[in-house]
């Protein structure tokens, strides 16, 4: 059954206990990875039994599949309120501030919760492969909307790709998330993010 | 002791074992990841014994920087000799199309060799970690040396940064080869490096 499907059909404290479970697995898959990450180890976290696990995701495919969801959500939530309005390049660089920021104080750990989950279940996972997809075309949709506004007021020239410009922003994210990560410093989010950007600015009229 | 060190001490055939072992382990890394491969699939794959696995590896994290340093070897060795010579918008463009290329042949599996071992191991392996810094600052150099030449020759205005430059395109190429790997298209690397270039070509005098 579709995650999102199942998630409606629960009574509320059956899905508190549902989002207790999911929530254990996302942190734990975030700090270990998804291969690093026992059924059991969720359980524990999250102070359910087995058969309550059990009762809620059949197998642990199931869990990563909600944990790609929450954490989609959780991601496009933290950019919030910025990443609903990026219809400016004030705001644009506003959210770029507030992202290098988020990876100062999380001290360069994690990368990107999506990303990581997409770079280990890519391959190997074609179901949470198409989740972790989905998850950033949302992302990339969010950004999309607000170069729309900006092309449609004809703040951007006519020759401006607002889509091809918002999926560039994203990839150039995620790469200098993963660098950031890697490198311990936000250097090359930094020149990534400030590039993408000085490239959308050569379409400002 | 230094992976490349104790690498210069071995005889002729020793040389040859460890490299089929390191060949194999980072195959089976490539395909199942770090925490997916145990030393006794690599035991296999290479097809050695156990004692003579421990000769050269005495435990499985030395066996991942051996594997971080040989494919850092390996993805830089693919690019050339292009690589060595991206000292002109041509050679850039030369490079992307290779490199776009390159995916479609791979039916876009994988994403980048590095990147993935950097997003798996950043967080809980600080040896590894730092080797994979090492691999993606030498990739990094290798971009630096044309834009760099092309600065000093004055074919880039004096306020371009190369290195900054450099860094970025590569920030850049890691997005798009795990969005590449997650969407199982190019579309993202495309945009990415066709806006990072688009950039750089902003320079040119």
């Amino acid at each position: 059954m579709d995650v999102r499907v199942q998630e409606q059909r629960l009574t509320k404290k059956g899905k508190q206990t549902r989002d207790r479970i999911v929530a254990a697995a996302a942190d734990l898959m975030f700090e270990r990875g998804v291969a690093g990450t026992t059924v059991e180890d969720v359980q524990k976290l999250a102070k359910v039994s087995a058969s309550q696990l059990y009762h809620y995701f059949k197998e642990k495919r199931e869990l990563v599949l909600a944990v790609i969801v929450l954490q989609t959500e959780r991601v496009l939530q933290a950019q919030e309120p910025l990443l609903s309005h990026l219809d400016s390049m004030e705001a644009l660089r506003t959210w770029r501030d507030a992202i290098i920021q988020l990876q100062i104080e999380r001290k360069c750990q994690g990368g990107c919760p999506i990303g990581s989950l997409g770079s280990e279940l890519a391959d190997t996972e074609p179901t949470a492969r198409i989740e972790v997809a989905a998850g950033f075309l949302e992302w990339e949709q969010a950004i999309g909307r607000g170069l729309k506004a900006m092309h449609e007021r004809g703040e951007l020239r006519a020759e401006a790709d607002p889509n091809a410009l918002a999926l560039a922003l994203l990839t150039t994210l995620q790469g200098g998330l993963l660098l950031t990560q890697v490198r311990k410093d936000t250097l090359a989010l930094e020149v990534g993010l400030d590039s993408i950007l000085a490239h959308i600015q050569s379409f400002v009229v």
